[in-house]
C-alpha cells in the first residue's frame, strides 16, 4: 500500500478520514480483496497517527464489514461478497428411492487418490495443515510407555480419549459423560452404525439434498430408501419440505443430517431452525442422526451447537470424527447413542469388535495438553483463507451463468453451472488435467444436481490452483457455449424457485 | 531324574536297551507325562554313551510314541493320551432359527476383561507370549520414516502387508495375489463382510456346532437364520448332516466355516474331508466363507491347509487376521473374497472406508523380516505345551462322566460335563473365585451344548492354574453330585450316540 496522506479536506475525526481512504483505495481496486493491511503499529507509522487512532480507523473499517480482523494474522480486505450468487432452492421433492450410482460415479470414487490433481479430489485438509510432527512426537512417547497397546485393546475405546470429547462437547452445547461414548473406525462407522441401530433395509431415511456421496452409498448397501429434502445453501434443510415430507406418521425412520458445514454445501443451520428441527422430529417420532464431523471448522467466531442440545429426550444420535480435522490416517471417530446407547454398542462388537487404542491415546494426549485447540485455531483461519481465495478465483475465471455457495466452515465449494453443462463431463474433462473435480450427479439420488460441482480448497492456495481454477473456467465455458446438445436425454428441471 | 546304569541284562542294541529302561520309568509313573527329558549331550554322559547312540535311543523312543521332540526345546514324555474321553457327537438337527442369546451370556459377554481370572476368559495368547517389544521397536522405526500415516490410508490397505500375506499364502495352499485382499478391521470385519458380500437378512448361514458366540452374534445382529451343523470334536463339521440339511436347493445361502482349529473344539478336518466339503459346496451352489484365523497355530509338523486351496471356481471367501497370532490390540485382518472382491470391497469402502497404515507397515515388516515365523514357532511350542499341562490338569481335577476335546492346534479346550449341570450355574460360580470359563450354551443357538465348557489356555500354566482347575473340578463335582434339579425346565436332550 503507497503511503496516504494524512491531511485531508473530508471532515470528521481523524480516524474516520483515514478509514473512508482505505475503504477507497479497496472500491477502486486498488487493494484487492482479501490481501493483507499493514499492522496497526505500520498504519500508524504511515499517517502519523496514534496506535490508539489506527486501532479505531480498523474498528470503524470492521464495523462497515470492510476488512476484517483474522486471530494472529491481522487486518485483511474482506473478500468481496461473491460476484456470483448463491445456488437457487429447488423446492420440488421427489419420492424416496433406492440408491443406485452409476458406473462414472463409481469411477469418481475410486480415482480420489490421483495424487497428481490441483485441488485434489480429497475432502481433507492438506498434508502440510496438519500436526504430523506432532502426532509422530506423541505417538513415538505412547509407544514408549505402553507396549501392551500391541496386545490389547478396550471394547468400550480409550477412557482418556472418550474423556476430552466429553469435555469438549460442552462447547457444543452437550453435557456428555464419557460412558456414553462409542469409539469408532472413523466418523463413516459412526454413522453406519447409528443408522443399523434404529433402521433396518426398507426404510425411508432422510438426507439433506445435496448430500455426501459415500453417506448415498451407506444407505444404499443397507438396502434403505434415501429421501433427500431441499437444502439451502446458506441455512441448511428446509424445514418446510421436511414437515410436508414426514406428515405421514411413520413413513420415515430416521434422519441422517450436518448441520454444520456439510458437504458439499459448507451451509450452517441457524440455532432457532436446530431447535425447531428437534422439535419437529420429536414430534413426528423420527430419530436424527447428527454428524458434527464438520462442526469444529466453523468460520465465525463461535463454535456452532450440535442438534444434540437441544435434545431433551436423548433420542439423537450423535456422530463425530477426528479424520476431518487432526488424523485422516488414524480413522477414529465415536458416536453417542443417547438411549440407543447398549444397542449401538452392541453393533459394534458385532462388527469391528474393538478400535486400536495407540492412536486413542494420542489423539487423548493431544487434546488433553491444548495442542488441538491451538491446531485447530490454525487450521480454521488458514481454511477461511482458503475458501476466500478459491471463491475469489471461481468468481473471476467462471463464466455468467455460475453461481456458488459461501461456506461458512468445512472445506467445500458447491457451484451451479449453467443448466445444460453435464458436470459428469466437466469431471472427466478436468480429469485429464488433473483438476479434482466432484461431479455434482454424486450428491444426489436426483438428477437435479447434475450441472453441478463441488470443489474442495483444504490445501493452500497456490498458483497451481489458481492456473487450474482458469483452466477449469475455461473447461465450462467451452461446455456452456455450446448449448445443450439434441441428444441429451437429461431430465431438464425447471425448478419452482423460491426465495427460502 | 536319577541315573541309569548303562550295563543291562536285556538284549539287542545298546540303544533300545537304555529306549526300553526309559519307556518302563515313563509306564511307571517315575516319569510324567510332558516332563522334559535330558538332552542328547546329557543322556550320553548319564549313560557313558557316544552322542549318537543318545539320539539313536531318542529316536527310537519317537518312533514309538513315546517321547517327543520339541523344536529348540528338547525332548518330551509324550503326553498321555487323555483320561477324559472325547465328547460325543450328536447328530440330531434342529431347524434354522434366528438367534437370540439371553441374558448371562450377555453378561459373559461383557465380562471377558476380568483381571484377575486364571485362566483369563481372553481367547488371545498370553502377553508374555506375544512379541510386544519386537513391535514396539519396529513401530519406533515406522513413525519415525512415517509421519504421513497420521494424515493419510490407503483405501485398499498397505501394498506391503498384503504382499507378505499373499506370500505366506503359499503354505496354506493358496495362491492369491496382493491385489485380491482387502485388509480390515480385526478377523471379526473380514467374516461380517463376507457375510454381507453373499447372504441377506432371512438367509440361512450354516455353522459349525458348537461355533465361536460371537459369530452367533454376529448372525443375530444381520437378522440371519443360522443352521447349526454337528461338529465333531476331532474331524470338523459332519459332512453327512450337511449333506442332508442343504438337500433343499436354495436352502442355505452360505456356510462360515473354521477347519483348522475353531474355536471352542479345536479340532482339524482330515484334507480329504476338506476336499469332499468343497466339492459338495459347489454342488449344492452354496458359498463357503472360511475363517482361518488359527490356522497357523498347528500343533502338528504341517500348517493345514485352507479349503480355499481345493477351490477351483474362486468361489469361497477366505477371511483370517494377526490378532490370535501376534497384535490382538491392532486389530488387522484381511479378507480374500476371490469372485466376490469387488463387492467385499465396496462394502468396506462403505462399513468403514479404510484402516490405519501404521500398524500395518509395523506387521508387514515383522513377517518379511522372518520375526512373524520365529514367534510363530515359539507360540505353537508354548500352546502345545500349556494345551498338555491343562488336559493334564482338567484330567486330574475333574469328576467321572467328563468328556474334553484333545486339541489339534488353537488355544481352547471343550470339557463336556455330566448332562445334568448346567454350564451357566458352572460360569457364575467360577466367575466368583476369578476363574474364567465360557458357559456352553454360548456357542451354540440350541440347548445341546448347555452341559459343556471352554476353557482357554493361552496363558502359561502356572500354580495359579493347577489351583483353579483344581477349584473348578470341586465345583463341578459338588453340582454333579446334586443331580439334576426338581424344578430344571431345560429341555433334556437323549442324543442319538453315533461314533463318528
Amino acid at each position: 500500500m503507497h503511503r496516504m496522506d494524512a491531511a485531508d479536506d473530508s471532515s470528521g475525526p481523524l480516524y474516520q478520514r483515514i478509514a473512508a481512504r482505505i475503504e477507497a483505495a479497496i472500491a477502486s481496486g486498488a487493494m484487492r480483496a482479501g490481501a493483507r493491511l499493514p499492522s496497526v503499529r505500520q498504519l500508524s507509522q504511515q499517517h502519523e497517527v496514534s496506535m490508539s487512532t489506527a486501532l479505531q480507523v480498523y474498528r470503524c473499517l470492521e464495523n462497515r464489514g470492510v476488512v476484517e480482523a483474522r486471530p494472529k494474522s491481522g487486518y485483511f480486505v474482506t473478500p468481496r461478497a461473491p460476484s456470483l450468487p448463491e445456488p437457487m432452492l429447488d423446492l420440488r421433492m421427489e419420492a424416496p428411492s433406492l440408491v443406485n450410482m452409476d458406473q462414472v460415479l463409481q469411477e469418481f470414487l475410486w480415482i480420489v487418490n490421483d495424487p497428481l490433481a490441483v485441488p485434489s479430489f480429497h475432502a481433507q485438509p492438506a498434508r502440510e495443515l496438519l500436526p504430523e510432527a506432532k502426532l509422530q512426537h506423541l505417538l513415538a512417547g505412547v509407544n514408549r510407555r505402553h507396549p501392551e497397546y500391541a496386545s490389547r485393546c478396550q471394547m468400550e475405546g480409550s477412557a482418556a480419549l472418550r474423556q476430552e470429547i466429553a469435555r469438549r462437547a460442552v462447547a457444543s452445547g452437550v453435557p456428555l459423560r464419557p460412558d456414553e461414548i462409542v469409539i469408532t473406525n472413523g466418523g463413516l462407522e459412526a454413522v453406519y452404525l447409528a443408522l443399523r441401530t434404529v433402521a433396518s433395509a426398507g426404510d425411508t431415511i432422510v438426507l439433506e439434498s445435496p448430500t455426501y456421496f459415500h453417506l448415498l452409498q451407506v444407505i444404499e448397501s443397507l438396502g434403505m430408501r434415501a429421501l433427500e429434502i431441499p437444502t439451502h445453501p446458506r441455512d441448511g434443510i428446509s424445514l418446510e419440505a421436511l414437515e410436508f415430507a414426514t406428515r405421514e406418521p411413520g413413513s420415515v425412520k430416521a434422519c441422517v443430517l450436518l448441520p454444520n458445514f456439510p458437504n458439499p454445501m459448507g451451509s450452517l443451520m441457524p440455532v432457532e431452525r436446530k431447535r425447531a428441527l428437534v422439535q419437529l422430529a420429536r414430534e413426528r417420532g423420527i430419530t436424527l442422526i447428527e454428524s458434527d464431523i464438520y462442526g469444529e471448522l466453523h468460520f465465525g467466531e463461535q463454535r456452532p451447537p450440535v442438534l444434540k442440545s437441544f435434545d431433551a429426550e436423548a433420542d439423537i444420535i450423535l456422530c463425530s470424527a477426528f479424520t476431518k480435522t487432526v488424523a485422516p490416517g488414524y480413522r477414529i471417530g465415536w458416536v453417542a447413542p443417547g438411549r440407543h446407547f447398549l444397542k449401538t454398542q452392541a453393533l459394534k462388537f458385532r462388527t469391528s469388535v474393538a478400535c486400536p487404542m495407540l492412536t486413542q491415546e494420542v489423539l487423548a494426549q493431544f487434546i488433553r495438553d491444548g495442542g488441538y485447540d491451538h491446531h485447530l485455531r490454525k487450521l480454521r483461519a488458514a481454511l477461511k483463507t482458503q475458501m476466500h481465495q478459491m471463491v475469489d478465483s471461481v468468481a473471476r475465471h467462471f463464466p455468467m451463468g455460475c453461481r456458488m455457495s459461501l461456506p461458512q466452515g468445512g472445506m467445500m465449494l458447491w457451484i451451479e453451472l449453467p443448466k445444460h453443462v453435464d458436470s459428469r463431463e466437466v469431471f472427466a474433462l478436468a480429469r485429464l488435467e488433473h483438476i479434482g473435480v466432484g461431479p455434482g450427479a454424486a450428491f444426489s439420488t436426483t438428477r437435479r444436481f447434475d450441472h453441478f460441482i463441488r470443489l474442495q480448497y483444504g490445501e493452500p492456495f497456490t498458483a497451481a490452483t489458481e492456473a487450474a481454477m482458469k483452466r477449469l473456467g475455461h473447461i465450462v465455458e467451452r461446455l456452456a457455449k455450446r448449448g445443450p446438445s439434441l441428444g441429451d436425454a437429461r431430465p431438464q428441471h425447471e425448478p419452482r424457485l423460491i426465495d427460502a
